[in-house]
């Protein structure tokens, strides 16, 4: 994408000096800046970078003068930082939804509708009777099964599979190689030691500004649903089990793996590595130490938990302080013992 | 898929009050039932449901009675749960091979040979020498390398990988983005501190009845073969290692991980995030608690572990137990200390 | 692929005795050598084999003499086993390499520059402005996004996910679905409970001779660039954060995760499902055992630790030993306090 000094300028509501018609393709730190690069100048240490830099643009706050030639175009702006990170956020918006029209081969079922502005990558494959939205934009091998709906400005990445029957809000992200609404594990044990498989005939509900992190899998549910809640974000390689609800806004980090019909409330904060078993019910605002194993609910909100099995975090972190002078311990235990003999 | 009433019921030997003839396209509970839903009424608890559901049809004990007029069609049979129970297993069946033939485009190599009732799913590609069996389901994007074997009424789905060699059994399930067969982590360390790759160039064996969960890796042996025995159940997310064995009828939980060469027996069960270390040999009916690491072989059968490093399930609960009140331990330690010192 | 008996001795530069023009396409054991099959013959316990084997060719040591008829062709060379390897990584080599040209249908964008000997699968995609080295092997189903740079000699497996504006350098290999360059799990807390998207625009840098396992993850830099140094090897379902650098001939275990911008040195050796902080500096030479938890940073090199949280090594095998006997601890703590009482 390639903006012009000018219309960058506008879009932050700045002033330039110099040449406002050349153009931008990246954004780059200014002791990095190449031409056709913006940068921003906040914190005044860097300055010497400003009368060197390469950059065909440096944003800079509205009060400051440079004290020498500057041959990089200068945008005048309240906040250099602010204004920057805005910057960042409508040139990732942009770049996330580029890409309009079909590239061939791409496999559509019948029954399908698809709103306007969509991508459809190529080798991607939506199956019969799904309801694309408007400006969603699904990637080369992107896999999208039977009677699923997506919502408006959703993104389906590359080799991610959303099985039949899902419902993708809006704003959703879902990253590289997610699987959503493949079917869980659930096998009865036989009398004979064999397993018979319980069928998986429920799907998988995301609401509104999910994210999906790449590799996660996420299994329907064996009737009804499982869902995400609005606004939850989830780490790479992630596992969430069958039935599985986990509330509004809440995030986990990579690796971790929720079992079956556990419930998660909203606004919490887990970390990488944990297990929680199943049927399980975690409070609002519950927070997890890595690693963790959540083995019971949690009743009460904003408890904080931590070790495998997981209890209190203060109070872990104290039995994992002692832990490490356990065989000091001991040996004290032992001499206390001598003597006590004697 | 559709079926009426009258199908359903002859399928499940039951004799019908009501309209059979409606069709059925779904199968729900009873307060959630809309018109083509078929559902059950088992726990008389629920029977008001019954007058006011708007499912097309109910399945009901032989014995029961209504006590007021009923929209819906009924079915009865000796037992209305197992009755459902059984028409899910079906639906689930009927669903899981009801496509059959080839969306294009799809790839398929020299000398492969296809047995009938096969669905090729668009973008599916199949290499050169394989021998794929009747009814087997190759979904979209899934990917079958050369000289591959594929027993009868085996899936695979979208984006699983089964790489060149490899050799599945009957009845098999290969959930998405599977890999089955890549070259697993074999590398000799040289003087100069780099790393050479040592070969694999052995396969991956699955026999019948196994299923093999989304993303989970599974290595090709360095030689010889990497085997996965006869209804093995594994969950989402596991890595098996070059070598490594895993007995009959075993289950593993998601996320769990087995290096090179470990050897599980049969009808083990173990949890979710479990680690085992190489070259062991773990006996028959192994239970292993969720996060456990196994650092060392089993030899009794039957036997519980727990903990990392992983020792007995009943010895790890009471040393658990312990951890928790170590800085009340401590403490008391202290205080007995002073007293002696006395 | 197949050579004859003659072409595979002047590789080894041994000398034939037998039908040196007989055809071989596999590597065995000498005990299950079939037509068409090279054996080897090191250690003499298994001798009797050598005069009932039906390979067609088995590599024996100069020195050897057989005591008995035998129907296999023989190489003579200095050091049969050596032999044997050298012949297995030829064997590998030239399998790795052997396909050339392109499978229809694939996908190339506009600018995309690709060099010869490449092979591209069917349904494979390559974006816009990217320079494909000589050599390169692009398998059915990867996806190579835009302005992507990949070495001579690079093989990208089926499923491999090269995300936009990744390098990738020489005689890397990337195994199937494998994801590199997606964006990484960044987000901002709002004061209304949501979480606002921290643009990521950075990219993965793999350098030479890196091995990426199956399912892998590693997320581009927010800004700037992840970088995985030379011969750094990463086994499967392994988790890199964003930022993350791993340095020179690092290998890192199953399942193991990287926190985002976390610094790991050369020649760490990391066991498989240990978890990393963010923003540590973990030394040169570190070896961390499987299933810790690292949480603090390592300055001093070859540091060898172990748990969660991690400490070293040789303590915490200590404490652990202490762990399994904690509940005797706390009964000998008890009878003390008892004695001490009276």
């Amino acid at each position: 994408m390639e903006f012009t000094v000018k219309q960058i300028a506008t879009l932050l509501g700045g002033e330039v000096t110099g040449n406002d018609t050349l153009a931008i393709t990246k954004l780059a730190k200014i002791e990095e800046g190449r031409p056709g690069d913006i940068s921003f100048l906040s914190n005044l240490k860097y300055e010497p970078h400003l009368y060197t830099t390469q950059a065909s643009a440096v944003i800079v706050d509205r009060t400051f003068q440079p004290r020498k030639p500057v041959s990089a175009a200068l945008i005048f702006v309240e906040n250099s930082y602010t204004a920057f990170t805005r910057l960042l956020e409508e040139y990732h918006t942009r770049l996330s939804f580029a890409r309009v029209g079909v590239e061939q081969p791409a496999y559509t079922g019948d029954g399908t509708q698809v709103g306007d502005q969509v991508y459809r990558g190529a080798f991607s494959y939506v199956g019969r009777n799904c309801r694309i939205g408007r400006n969603v934009k699904i990637h080369p091998h992107a896999y999208v099964g039977d009677n699923v709906r997506i919502g408006d400005n959703t993104i389906i990445h590359t080799g991610a599979r959303i099985l039949d029957n899902s419902i993708i809000g809006q704003y959703c992200v879902i990253h590289p190689n997610a699987v959503i609404g493949s079917e869980g594990f659930g096998f009865a044990p036989q009398q004979d030691g064999t397993y018979k498989t319980i069928p998986q005939l429920g799907n998988v509900i995301l609401e509104d500004f999910v994210n999906v992190g790449s590799n996660t899998t996420i299994d329907c549910a064996t009737m009804g649903s499982t869902i995400i809640r609005q606004g939850v974000k989830l780490d790479n390689l992630i596992q969430i089990g069958h039935n599985v609800e986990i509330g509004k806004n809440t995030v986990i980090a990579a690796q971790t793996g929720v079992s079956g019909s556990t419930k998660i409330g909203e606004n919490c904060v887990i970390a990488g590595q944990v297990g929680f078993a199943g049927h399980l019910s975690i409070a609002n605002g519950t927070k997890v130490g890595a690693q963790s194993g959540v083995g019971k609910s949690i009743a009460e909100e904003g408890t904080a938990i931590n070790s495998s099995p997981a209890f209190g975090l203060k109070e872990s972190m104290r039995s994992l302080a002692v832990f490490r002078r356990l065989p000091d311990l001991e040996r004290r235990l032992s001499d206390l013992e001598k003597k006590t003999d004697k």
